[in-house]
């Protein structure tokens, strides 16, 4: 109570009111991951990237896509099929073959359907089963925290109108979403699964039960298709380079295809990063880290110099995971 | 009673089970969309377009994009503007200066912050409060249907572990979301606004407390930016020929600005669409209408034949509103 008094009674003698002391000032999203110490950011191994070089563009510019392959316990099946659809060249001189707005981009064999120019698979791929979109909290309980909450334990969505924040960031297609272990993921009581943000890369298949190999892939180019979470296989996400992708003309058969073979774009090779010499080291924000934290809080609540209302919330696909090469 | 038994006696006597009726087809949305009756079309009056024809593309192609302006009681200060600033030919001449990836394309006059090159605006333009960004439900009575609907008798979110179903679509950004009279609104007790999802098209503005005038334009081309809703204005929405902007090269400067000038690439001219000779008709699908609402639940439980697991909502993003040429 005296340490108050006591300057008070000082100001009432000087007659003056202090200066509030300035504000301190509020860092964008963008300026929060700037800050991050370096043990905040987690290396992204070699061999867990994929490395899609498209022939040069109209200005002989090179094109390289670099994606980052999923981890344990998700769409390992597909993952490893990949793999070895790189070591046996499988990509090498295939195209991209489709490009529909607002939704995504496929690549693969343009041949895969006619048996007497397909280039035939490798041998040794997987079949993976449908059950295999979504893993079980029973098996995933080391891997990220929410595994080991119990459903009644989680918090029911709230809302106040007072101060319009959303407690808990509400979603469309799952009961609830997180961000872990570097990756977007939505959940039931029961299940796990990635989600398709934009960037993410997916499995082309045919119709169900059919799951794909992984020979045929895709990635987002639009607002996020979750309607295809649980549906498809997702095996990674684009980390670099995906305006090579999103900024393709756009296919004007059904679905996006291209209608003519020439206007496919060529994929000169697709190798795994430890197979590429001159590939940077990347790595990712720890999604368990306090950087983080205030990173995905400022997503949802941006009180940076222009924004005027913080909107209290963000869906999982707007709050991207920051990759960076290693400074 | 007697009418179920009749049959069931008349079996057991022939011994055989008569086959089930076969499934009615499930239509996928853009099924339902093309099975919609004319009545459920709306007419988009000219007046209310606006036409931005680009430079030809490198092959000589033609590039034209095409804007329905928003409807009142939204944004109608910035509307008003830009229809001056089409009257005024202020278009015609500049460029479009920014391409973010997965973000916004931005177009006006590329030398606005230049007094000595810029073009001036015409005289006459309003200048708009940020309380416009949102419209009060008392003002919108007639409006749409929610503005008679009291917060407290509005459905809180629920989910059913059972059958897997949110039935409300939850939303991060809003207390609630709807499409009505043709867009898609956030809501919260007391006012709605338009969100910003793919190809929305919104006002650029300098820091708070400015509003902008309407003469920088941007269109959403990513994962939509929910979090500027009500912290821009937004005037309307791409109905045609997106691709001509979401296909640009991303520009290499900070916020996706082009670097040099000579990237930017033009803009011919800009006209309310009644200025227009060619210009097709355009409807949209009724909100309001029988085929919007089971068009709104395909897209939120696709049980189309691709699909294993309906979704059990969708974000109001994910459901565009049709829009097509008059057939």
């Amino acid at each position: 109570m005296k340490r108050i008094a006591l300057p008070l009674a000082l100001l009432v003698l000087s007659g003056q009111a202090p200066a509030p002391p300035p504000a301190p000032k509020v860092l964008a999203p963008s300026e929060i991951v700037a800050a991050a110490p370096a043990a905040d950011w987690v290396a992204i191994e070699a061999s867990d990237l994929l490395v899609m070089d498209l022939a040069p563009d109209r200005d002989g510019n090179k094109r390289r896509v670099v994606i980052q392959l999923m981890p344990p316990p998700f769409s390992q099946g597909w993952v490893g099929n990949i793999r070895k659809l790189a070591a046996a060249r499988f990509w090498d001189a295939t195209s991209i073959n489709r490009v529909q707005d607002n939704y995504v981009v496929q690549w693969g064999d343009a041949n895969a359907e006619d048996k007497a120019k397909a280039k035939g698979l490798p041998p040794g791929l997987a079949k993976v089963s449908q059950s295999d979109y979504a893993i079980d909290f029973s098996k995933v309980r080391s891997w990220h925290t929410v595994s080991t909450v119990k459903s009644s334990q989680r918090s029911p969505r709230s809302y106040s109108p007072v101060d319009g924040k959303n407690d808990v960031s509400s979603d469309a297609y799952a009961w609830q979403t997180e961000i872990a272990n570097g990756w977007p993921v939505g959940t039931d009581t029961e299940t796990v699964w990635p989600v398709h943000c934009y960037g993410m890369v997916g499995v082309g298949r045919d119709m169900p039960p059919d799951t794909g190999t992984g020979a045929e892939l895709y990635t987002v180019i639009g607002h996020a298709p979750r309607h295809l979470d649980r549906n498809i296989a997702l095996v990674g996400r684009v980390i670099a380079g995906i305006e090579h992708l999103s900024s393709l003309p756009r296919g004007t058969g059904p679905l996006g295809f291209y209608e003519k073979p020439e206007q496919r774009e060529g994929i000169v090779a697709v190798r795994l990063g430890n197979e590429v010499a001159d590939l940077p080291r990347y790595q990712y924000l720890s999604t368990e880290s306090a950087s983080f934290a205030r990173y995905a809080a400022a997503r949802a609540n941006r009180r940076d110099a222009f924004f005027i209302h913080p909107a209290g919330g963000a869906d999982i696909c707007n709050i991207p995971v920051p990759v960076r090469k290693v400074p």
